[in-house]
């Protein structure tokens, strides 16, 4: 309220006038409290990593985001969504070939190295089937560049119970875990009814027919009768990992 | 079948002419001789069972087809989809009282009692949850009906999948089972991973939002990872039994 | 896992002999001692607290339910998705009514009192519209029965964003956030974008027309463009806050 | 309406006959000259423009279209959806390559340049995203070839609403706004918030998985909690830009 | 915004001093002056007017809604999806029943009177049939309401094309049309081809069967071939006749 | 043109002034085409019939409609979608109890009797099952209302095929077929595959679970692999009558 | 009955065993009803025509089949669905290249020419768009083939009704209406109300985003407020004119 | 229970500690039960056969899996969904190319051959169309592989009744069918009538438009009105052939 007083100060004083009053009023809520304050908060939850959507861009548009945050100080940068041809040019460039990493699997690239480890609990990535591990990469990666630990445990879809419970150490002690399943995604139910931790389910698009490009795995999980699991969008391995780190860094 | 041979051999033998022969085919269900066939065949498989399918019927109507069969010599008769008042009337019909019996959680009644159980094996039925078990006891009820021995094992959802395991040698052991399941309807696939026998799935309406009055269960269901997995439509306990009963029955 | 632990010292000293630790692992809720492992330990995590789905059992089961688990020492139960009838006999049960609290809006009932709360954060409720508020209610409850602490930020749509702005304080210190909005859903990514700690976002099926009983809204939840935001059923405030309240509970 | 006009005055003159008017009415595009009232109705709006739709024609068609639109006067031709190679063909005809221009982002050619900018209002377009700037550019180019001032306003998505709020002077000030999104189209809902003037709502088929190829935004867009929205289909940035015309050029 | 002017004028001449500036600032709507911008902003469009959507809100809440409205001076107000009993109620309200009118058919009441009417330019309002009505009431009376001229063009589908030409005049006069249908809609695209202003399009949820509750109709009037249409939620009279009344009100 | 003709004469003649020209023009197609013409047109094929669409209209409604129709020597009317209640009104009515017949089951009554039956071809309506009569019937009574011969085949689902054919000869012979089914609706291509004449399909919102309200029948039907069928809306027995009417009333 | 009592005596007689004659009751229905009969039936119908679905067939295929065909004194083959690939491969076979013509548009080729036109009345083919086309070509050169005379009347969609109604008096006096449209499908209702004969409705699979290939203009057809109107699968111009042509040959 | 003494009887004598036992017991449920048992179970079942699924896996991939099978004493190895590259790769392997055989049309390969034919019994595969052929040969080799006996009848669909009457003889003495269509799916309904035996129906993604991929047949086979009809995946051959060699094997 004290730059409300001042203004009307300035008003009465014939400083600004009427008009100039009412925008000051007008703008005043978003400009105050909108910017700063939310920027630096997230900044500093993440230590100074920052993520490019590499999907709808060209590779000049990347490396021109790239340029400009490594000269805004940004020491870790992860682009997703690349292909191999956008990737290479990425790692072409030559001021960055030395500090960029190409995840051909995960369509994922690392600029600066992943940020430090710092937790001492694990993120559990499970995913039902080898068609999966894409969706899993990104997650995993995702999550170890944003300083997790991460926990890899691919193939046990519910269909081979056994496999999936020869895990239950890993699956028992995680802080979080990511399950990942296409086809009919039942692996999050289970996973869920198994584990006392937070579970962040994504469907895939793997499957055919009936499966509808991911359709039938994400109405399994958002009706999962097992409490404690949430969804993600359908292969957004990036998704899950972002949350999956903000549970696994929060502090108790 | 038996009846037609009986009536082939008498008319040989010169016991009864060639008009009662044609009269007496004329009589099976299906008015014209020549469409009687497959239809003996049908009951020589179900033991002179029938089945009426009550929904869209009036009580009345119900009670007229019942009466028609009972004259046509049949001598077990399911009726599905009943309710309540429907029931009463039926069971308050003087000549029906006796004979019939009416299963409210079923939404079924059996006039003439079920046809003697005549298979060394077994069908389990298994839900997921407490709220599945109408649809469960629609196909139980039939499937005594039909001549079939039957295991119950409800409420073993996979989200408490040491609740499942704790009948894992009754799964084992049956001879086909019935997986009832709505929600995410996962159970199917953890059943179909670890049973050898065939499973009929059924998806039930339970749930609520995104399981769209079962919707979710049925594509969960058609998508399962586990083969020997089919699927009925939602809530049909009847198809499921009815399917179930003629695979128990199967001679080798 | 302590009763256990004494169990076996008992035996260690030869108080008791091995059929008698055998006997009393079977007691053990789950029949075989093996399955009880995952169950002792969800138990640790919740201080003896129980759930009951009330949706699709009669207020009879619901007491029998709540008889036993009385009897097993569990000191805080939950009944979930209550209408006002089957509520009203729960209360009007002799030796329940002094210890059960109804909370008609949101279809809850609790046996035991909450919980104590054992967490310095906080999970924030934020919804859209008025209409949302059962939903977010069902939410609030849960979590605070489960021992944690709740703002509720109510009424504060996107579409008058001051609202939503005059609240950032809140929404930025939160521990977790459950955001609930039906119609077009935007709330969820309004919220991700200005919080820096894990969003639940639960659809509601508040709207009308092409809100499809809530489907425009869990889309757009799932397509939200801030990171961090997951997603549970339609109207299922439970299970946010059960997963939220994994979330604030959890240890650094 | 004036050369109907015209025409009459000669006949009153006797300068043409009976049949000579009529042979002008019927070459007016729509045979008899009832038709076109509405027609020159629509070109008084419009100053002179066309528009042709390119989807599903050759490029063959299309020039001989222009052609024919020159040949009666057409000062100003707008083609959409066009492809690079049907662009290519255009440009390179030798009487349109001096008086065409290619947008290759909008997809959009322009024949004889843009209709004077004749309002003083504008059309702001804002985008959530830079992947939705080909259906803003669509819009944009469109908006402008009808005479009208845009403000571009891209990249503005709600989940950075500090981005959004900076532009907040443009978006109050804006005589009708296009809001472009994809995903989960929540920008609709909140520039609907803090505008006071039309908004017309473009969702857009960026997105994956559950975006559904736009229908998430659709959605989301049609059940927006803002009043004032409306909503085209789904990458139409043309129709938005045309109907934001009418809105922009109309008179008090 | 009037009254700001006059309190800074007041505050100018030494009439009020600061503090009562303040305070006059906070007891508009939002509580907090800085908030109180854009909604300032609105009512200057509107002149006095404020809206209750009384869908999901007890009679109680809203005569409270109304109550607290009238002490801070606004002076017409419009409550929409009102039925009979609380309309009742509202009526028979002491301090309200001389001021309030209810319209059963559009499902609204109007507390104060309509803004007087302030536009030369009209609204027509066209729709397919009979039992689109209240839609369009819902869409007539909003637009009265806030201050337009409307025409009532009822009832004259595709399938009858002389009834809708007969009103051609009307139709090519309109400064903006607000097309009403059900069924397959078809509506909206031949007023859109007919009209030179803007089209706003509104699907009802009249018809049975493939209708699927409005989708049909909201899919056609998405799609239409004329441009200059937009479309509203399914039955969303208000949202038409708001955003009309804008376009109504536009200053050339 | 001739009307063109003469006003462009007075024109000359200066007994109307271009204004007047341009309005005559104007209006000329529209109102002189429009009504007349077509409606005569349909008066003639229909032989002094008119149809009264009774859902969404009150008992006074349709009485007031009746009785102008009746005024306007109408002598033939038939309403549908009538429930009992405004049935029983409307037969109560002192000049229409004598002329009036209701069918309550075909939801239909029919002011006036039958238009003769005027051709010597018939109409083959054939069902599915037991649930379907009542769309049955209404097409029943529709076509026989407007003047056809109709052979009522019902309940021979294909599950039963040799109900189904021991019609064979009544469906061959039939001139137009109307062919009625819900569930998979399969009876449309099996009896499209028999019959030599056109077939139109009416799917019925018979069924339960995935039969999805008619949407599985009616898929089933656009897609039937048998040529010569078309397909009217769910449970549309009177727009399936009106035009099998129309190709039986065919003069070759 | 004859051929039972023969049975029957040569039973007696000992000429056939007892399991013959069930054979032989069982094989009864179906082979005596089944198959001559309606088989030349259809190919009185139709005059020696035979049609061949071109998709998923390969060129050798389908060269194959016509040879067949031919050797079988079939002397009109129409071959639909076919490419450009499998059209030249057909046209080219030595035999077949003086005999076969191909219509690349309508992706038809026709073998031995068209069945001589046999009818008066004419089918008229109306499209909304010019896309439309393909569709409309393959149901007028079917149509042909079948010895239909058709009436092309294309590009006459409803946003521009003048260009429509120029071919009223063509509509007005077809036998029989093929209304072809994609986007909104409107064409269908129009034409429905302008035409007294009846209307076949196709589909097309024309426009982008909520048209979802074809659906928004299959809804709207089906869904068509006129009376006369069915519909056909999406694209599926064959299978109208098919029908069309058993309208158009109906003998009165 | 053998185990759980003997750890006791260990922990007695001081061999292994308290949280040793601890999680001993923890593992056993699952990792007693889950593993050998179910596993050893299948293999019997099956005769040392074994199934992969060739979809996104690479070449090499699978050739390395099929090396370890071989390795593991599997003598019968199938591997499905392969294209034929992968084919290649695979037959030309140096130690495979003696042993494996690959059936391109139906999309797989055997390594060391079918399963020796062990049942009386055959399973018949019938299709609708011509184009359900892949499908159907992806059961039947799968059948074969299984060491089931196969009668394929092909092209049977609904439109030419007669055609699967002709087969009427070999549906009815099938021990299994697997029914197979795309389009209407009226086959299984139509062959479920005249069975006796379990009908799988496959729903095949053969068809366009509003056949939507295989939906229209899949929902087509959940509603049959023929008893004993289940359903698999669309297009899924492998799944049905599996449970189809379930049931055949199936010992009275």
């Amino acid at each position: 309220m004290d730059d409300l007083r001042i203004t009307l100060e300035e008003f009465k004083k014939g400083n600004i006038n009427e008009d100039e009053v009412i925008l000051r009023l007008k703008k005043k809520p978003f400009v105050d409290i909108g910017y700063a304050s939310f920027d630096s908060h997230r900044s500093i939850l993440q230590g100074n990593t920052e993520v490019i959507y590499g999907a709808g861009k060209t590779a000049e548009q990347i490396i021109g985001i790239v340029r400009t945050m490594l000269l805004n100080d940004e020491k870790h940068i992860l682009i997703t969504r690349l292909d191999d041809e956008k990737a290479k040019a990425l790692v072409n460039e030559s001021y960055l070939c030395d500090v960029t990493k190409y995840y051909p699997e995960a369509r994922l690239a690392v600029v600066g190295g992943f940020k430090p480890c710092d937790t001492e609990g694990y993120i559990a990535i499970v995913t039902a089937g080898t068609s999966d591990i894409p969706v899993a990469e990104e997650a995993a990666i995702t999550a170890e560049f944003l300083g997790n630990k991460v926990e890899r445990i691919y193939d046990v879809g519910v269909a081979g119970l056994h496999r999936l419970l020869s895990h239950l150490d890993k699956i028992m002690a995680a802080d979080v875990i990511i399950a990942i399943a296409g086809m009919e995604g039942a692996l999050a139910s289970v996973v869920g009814g198994l584990a006392s931790c937070p579970v962040i389910a994504v469907p895939t698009s793997v499957g055919y027919g009936a499966s509808f490009e991911g359709l039938s795995a994400l109405l399994s999980m958002l009706n999962s009768c097992a409490s404690g699991v949430s969804v993600v969008n359908i292969d957004n391995g990036f998704g899950a990992a972002y949350q999956a780190g903000m549970i696994n860094h929060k502090r108790g």
